[in-house]
């Protein structure tokens, strides 16, 4: 298999090389060959060649089998004004894979559970997958901007909810048949649309049952029922709020990962973290959730279920036992937790 | 004074009486006369009228010193598809009356940490005011809907940015003078808008802090360290979303007011809770937070800040002593705790 990865700025080229570490213990240990390809994407883009997703690099992600992406962006590059920015990179990368929906999954492990901001009897079985709509809405609408305007429009379709939307029910049927849809259908338009699609692909699957939520009703219910919710489905910019609502669940962003699919195999793989440039480059940030991302990449885009659930044991098994990185209240350094996951995969 | 009461849905009704009985015992005790005049909003005015908003009700809202609103909505008018619903009183509202920033204070009490999501160490010194822009953005945009599409425009102009914005740093400067924006100014042109103007009108307050965050970290922070903010200001929309989440913290929505105020002395006063169908009637709904909102009313649109800070006296030592409603983990009625309340004035 042909995997191109992206580690782009701070932290990004470090988790990500633990995790191609990973990649290719499983190869060696599963007979399997990987073969990758790294490129350029966010910042250092931009100091390279001027653009934040250069031609090659967007070239070689759609050719290949699947992308795994570090963390854009930094200080260097932070103006929200500034003609060229990282963001745009990932943005643009998403569009042109096609890849319209986020998987997040979230758990709490039971022995992190002292670092969630949350009672701890709260956080008993949550187990989530978040289904994010990942290239439409007002992140990708017609934007205006005057001396003393400025406007964003969100945009949806039918096609566009009908395929995220059965994805999500796709995904609930392979877990606890539960999909909660979130919306703003007591204001918005494109939520009445997206609402009455739901309802109607809903229809599909007679085995999943159906709930609708009010977003603002949903930042609530994360808090005070997290063990209630399977699978949430929920357009591009609630998801984005809502899954980060939700990491912070977990303790640490650290150990998060995250998929995005289209209609092909192919896919993009990355932590949900950002590129924590406080911390970059000094060997200590967090690379389980590049890890669980590179496990994703292989369940999702090479279907190896195997391989995928070997590496989720190994985190498992590092999460309980240690060595933790910083973020999760431990000494570790990357290499350190790298090492101890290699070697429970063995 | 003359206050307008649109006592509205569900336990609107309920809450609303409450609050104007300790409106009325204020006005014995410290020699004032509030002349109160009742209309209706709303499911309630649907069924009256055929409209949410009727023009006597709104009529009486402009001529009126202030508005106390109860509840709108409930089970029977929840079609988010039906061409008439209550929400869009409450909108057209807020519209009319030109109410365009929302301020909706957050404490935890001790006496209620119990009852909190969060673990009790992250509730230590919460205590935050948001300013919510309450009358632009996507919520009020131009809309548009065919067979297979829908939009949602979401619009600021800088003035509109400039007022609230200046309203939360004028609120800061009598706090700890600390204000966080919070927008997302990485990928909508309407943030970058927000932002610049942020930036600019902070140089009216040397003495305010000024931060920025973007509403996905923000989403995560209010949970991780929810005591380091004080002012937080934001758009429409994620203000709704945000303050909800924040609202979770609090252990109960029932014991949360708000204010929207616009350029004159006029404004509109509800609690954040809902109108509780599930409860209506039963006489054991939280008033608390429809009197803490009646409190906010003698101090924004009155100037009473000493018969405000009265109430809020009351309401604390009913927190703290009991009796509580059943949302906050007693067995009082809206009945026992409103008395209770009265006392304490005393
Ligand atoms: C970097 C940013 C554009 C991105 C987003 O908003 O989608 C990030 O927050 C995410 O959630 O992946
Ligand atoms: C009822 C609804 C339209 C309203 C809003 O979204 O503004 C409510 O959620 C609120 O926050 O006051």
């Amino acid at each position: 298999a042909h995997i191109v990865t992206l580690p782009g700025d701070g932290v990004g080229p470090e988790v990500t090389a633990a995790a191609v570490s990973v990649l290719d213990a499983v190869a060696a240990h599963f007979d399997h060959h990987f073969h990758f390809e790294e490129h350029q994407i966010g910042g250092c883009a931009i100091d390279a060649t001027g653009e934040p997703l250069p031609a090659a690099s967007l070239e070689a992600c759609k050719a290949a089998d699947a992308v795994l992406l570090g963390a854009v962006g930094g200080p260097k590059w932070s103006d929200p004004n500034a003609p060229v920015r990282p963001e745009q990179g990932l943005l643009a990368l998403r569009a042109a894979l096609g890849v319209y929906a986020n998987l997040r999954p979230l758990q709490v492990h039971e022995a992190l559970a002292e670092l969630s901001p949350l009672k701890n009897e709260k956080l008993k079985n949550v187990d989530v997958l978040f289904v994010r709509e990942l290239t439409g809405g007002a992140y990708f609408g017609a934007k205006t901007r005057t001396i003393d305007t400025a406007t964003d429009e969100c945009k949806y379709t039918v096609a566009e909810v009908e395929r995220v939307v059965r994805r999500a029910f796709q995904l609930a049927r392979e877990r606890r048949k539960h999909v909660t849809s979130v919306d703003k259908a007591n204001v918005l338009e494109t939520s009445r649309l997206w609402r009455s699609t739901v309802t109607r692909v809903a229809a599909e699957f007679p085995d999943v049952k159906l709930e609708h939520q009010l977003v603002d009703s949903m930042a609530m219910l994360l808090l005070t029922q997290p063990g209630r919710y399977d699978v949430v489905v929920t357009e591009n910019l609630f998801g984005d709020i809502l899954t980060d609502e939700a990491a912070a669940l977990a303790g640490s962003l650290g150990l998060l990962p995250s998929a995005s699919l289209g209609e092909g195999k192919g896919g993009l793989y990355e932590p949900i973290h950002g590129s924590a440039p406080d911390i970059a480059g000094q060997g200590v940030a967090n690379p389980l959730g590049a890890i669980l991302s590179a496990a994703m990449l292989l369940r999702h885009s090479l279907g190896l279920e195997q391989e995928a659930a070997a590496i989720e044991a190994a985190v498992a098994d590092v999460i309980e036992h240690g060595p933790h990185t910083r973020d999760i209240g431990g000494k570790a350094g990357t290499k350190e937790v790298l090492d101890a996951v290699l070697v429970a995969l063995d």
